[in-house]
């Protein structure tokens, strides 16, 4: 923080900062919070080993949301590459973003525990979706027409970061009517999202 | 952090850049610490449908939360971008408006279970009104003859500013009153609050 | 970050860089957990009214933390003012004081819910003057022989530094033996130190 | 934040600044989280000291946590103060380990509440291998041929850095397999584990 005159540029540059750097904090505070479920099952002495058995539910959806918020992480962290100015709409799109991540340990807390209902599929795979949605639409606000975006930046990499976006709610989406008949089956669906963003990765890039 | 002797402006702006980040974190967790009643809600297989819909209130008072922790996040960002010292009394009346927010997580759970109570509502209208008084009275220190922002600040500014902090309270502290007579106005009027400071925010420029 | 090779200036300023911003990480967590007891009472509808106002002594808990700790952290912002160099042992002795600011949300906990027993005040009393001897013997470290400090440092300021570390301990101490004939005469111990740190604060410049 | 254009220079160490600072935030998170057990337990007014007495297991394993996870993040340290490049493989083997990180609060509650029993002494351990086998599969990937390194490193500082990870593992595997003869006396070996990476730790230097 310098004691300049707040020209455009420092200004700019500040935001930017400060936007940065309080979207990564809640990211990192969502992503520790998942663990928080599990440390609240009370268990027995006796059958202890089996009780952490029977827990691989809650585990493999606190797996599978980590490496969601992980995966957003990366692409906020590509964008905000990228973007060089901030408007008002920008932070609270963000905001709105942000809002759907710091929400993400409910839908995981209840699929842990409840995983093999349609409701708690129903209810994971729409909020996996709507990160997803919101993610794309700060995008698309901050790429149109160049708007907040680098000037050198190529047309390629912002279809890209747009597709990335939208490679979650891609499988997500239809995971929510598979959810209806068997909530098994779209945890199969889910697990064939990870190979599908690898590809996108590759295909886009480092 | 640079080894140069710490002399005033340096002291300053590494002073400053503490208080800011220290308040972004305090911040950036207490709006994700907002979902933790909703993960601890304890659910049956049988009815999760129905019971998850039940949970709208909860939802609601998340939503809102995260939204008036969000606007203060940015006015706080805007005071600071102006902000060029730092005092003591700054640090304590900051600290005051952090204690605060940190204690929001509080009457959001509350109102969330309870929303339809008077005491519930009442709880939370205090609360969000002291947030917005705390910030004035932070913003009045900082700004008063100038003492620790930019020269170049204009007075619309600083009363623009000033303004935006009490556009909270004024709807809030009313709803205080609304909510002896009925609750459930008192939760419409905070949602008008909404339009309210994104008109204010209109008003204000950028 | 910068990519230069790490020489010894680029690692000492970089070392110190995160080990500030890990701690006020830390403090921030803290400081923002602390109201977690609060969001985890359960309540009644019919006598919410009256189960709210019961809870003062969870409350005056809360904010007496959160002082302590603010305290804390700006006497731990003075010292890293003037700490230009950083080795192991500082790294560990301020691990030993975040271990026990991250565990006052406990110590806190205890004394909303059993105030008015010897053995929450005792607990807490501990707990508080643990961290004024933590936080004393890491700026003991730093500036002995003004080894981590800035060579321009004078002794009055790294006394004062001394000394306020001390201050919050100084009362914190004989309380733990007048909690063991009345913990309600601790409390009004405890709110007595306020003023001295104030006094403190104020001889020792800004 | 500068609005210089994108070059290769400006991306990576902007990549490595957001790595590092999210790797920091989850360190700071997961270390405070460690205490959360602790303020969820139920006490009575009436046998409060004995009660809190009989949390020496707790308070045992939430020191240790906090040992193992501080050693961790100083050895993260140590490592990203090395490296001067990041690649798209060592965002997600940070990732990975974060996730072993974010994961320690469980074993540990879990620990502290079930302590005297195999399954927990066990989850604990095997936890805690991972941490330093995830610590180690990142380090490989980033020092294998210079591939992300400052050209400068020696190999013996490579080597060093392996070293110090696998520590940790060399205490936790094979307290496993003692865990199942008596889970005691995989406690005493877990405190073994202390003075033998402070022995490392002097044996790499600073």
């Amino acid at each position: 923080m310098s004691t300049q005159p707040p020209g455009p540029r420092t200004v700019h540059s500040w935001s930017l900062e400060r936007l940065v750097f309080f979207s990564d904090a809640v990211f990192a505070i969502a992503i520790t919070l998942l663990v928080l479920p599990l440390t609240e099952v009370q268990f027995t002495d006796v059958n202890l080993g089996r009780e952490l058995l029977r827990l691989w539910p809650e585990l493999l959806s606190f797996v599978m949301s980590f490496a969601v918020i992980g995966n957003y992480w990366v692409a906020h962290h590509r964008m905000f590459r990228h973007i060089v100015d901030v408007d008002a709409r920008l932070v609270w799109l963000n905001f709105g973003f942000l809002l759907v991540i710091a929400f993400l340990p409910f839908p995981t807390a209840v699929l842990g525990e409840h995983g093999d209902t349609t409701p708690a599929a129903v209810l994971y795979a729409g909020a996996m979706s709507l990160t997803g949605f919101t993610s794309a639409t700060m995008w698309a606000h901050a790429s149109y027409r160049g708007r907040l975006v680098h000037p050198a930046l190529d047309r390629r990499a912002v279809r890209y970061l747009q597709l990335r976006s939208l490679v979650v709610p891609a499988t997500f989406v239809p995971s929510i009517g598979v959810a209806f008949l068997s909530p098994v089956a779209a945890w199969f669906l889910w697990l064939a999202a990870f190979p599908l963003l690898g590809l996108v990765r590759r295909l886009g890039g480092r």
